[in-house]
């Protein structure tokens, strides 16, 4: 059993981008030649979030799109009062959806469902740079 | 340390249906022969998801009934206008409760509060067969 | 590869509280000598949950008056109508945010966002002494 580490770097283009990266963490199984094990998929950042789904331009609208409507921009925000950034929403939103998924993975190969993609949510209030860790462990 | 895995497999009866997988997990963990380590529960698919709960009958109303209240069925989904399979709002309720938990186990036995069962979420708009994958690392 | 097991035992204070367990989460991974892993944060129990925001004074009121809105208290819970403990919506908060969050670690320090802490919310009706368990694999 050993430890790989690789980093997804990607560039979101607006608030609610959903950015598929199945095909980065599974490069980065690929390189790490372990063959069984998990993938833990982590955001370091307090304002995006990695969840699965399937990726089509629909659930690209009806994602967002239920965040705006249980997190409101237009709402007051404590956060927003002490520190002006426009981004009280999205901290909130993704402290709910979570900044991490551990996927696993056997014979090389994640174990996903057949419309299932790995996924990173800009959920902050402008495009971003952005590195997501994968850290793998198995043999 | 070594890595092992089973899969679950469950027939869930209807939309909403919350199946308690805890002792499929454990019994997992005791076929593998490991003591201490963690177990990666995860659905592979985009209509189901996993994650905690006291498993009682009063929450097995509420839980749903939280869902059917932040994730109405009868507001358009873009998914719904696309691909006309009437579930637009279950992908997007399973990629905000997300699709794996990591739990713990110690001396062959899950670490779980006394009040704590490990739940498959059936998500999708009908009742369907289900496979978890539970990916276990220890020693 | 090792796997190594600590506590984290805080008390919380009210309803709502969020406790910043990062330093606890960070010292677990110095005494394990462990450089490179995975550390699971796991809640053992099912009125709490883990995730990570960024920990200051405006979110602390924003994180848990977005549950309120989502979760009323002053609605009907059937766990309320059962069991009369005042926390129906505590349950279905905690499966929502969810119990466990895994967080990557290199040499020695975790890997998070600079405004992005390890919290404990508290989601039960009263304060409350909480166990949380930090399992690390790594090498």
């Amino acid at each position: 059993m050993t430890i790989k580490s690789e980093e997804v770097n990607i560039n979101t283009r607006f608030e609610g981008d959903i950015v598929d990266i199945t095909q980065q963490v599974q490069k980065a199984i690929s390189k790490s030649r372990l063959s069984d094990g998990i993938a833990c998929v982590f955001v370091p950042g307090a304002t995006g979030a990695v969840t699965t789904i399937e990726y089509e331009s629909g659930l690209l609208q009806d994602m967002p799109a239920a965040l705006d409507r249980l997190f409101p921009r237009d709402i007051t925000y404590q956060h927003q009062l002490r520190w002006h950034d426009g981004n009280g929403h999205s901290h909130v939103r993704a402290s709910f959806i979570g900044p991490s998924i551990t996927v696993p993975f056997k014979e090389k190969k994640l174990i996903l469902g057949t419309w299932q993609q790995i996924v990173f949510l800009e959920l902050d209030n402008s495009a971003r740079r952005r590195k997501i860790i994968v850290q793998m462990l198995g043999e």
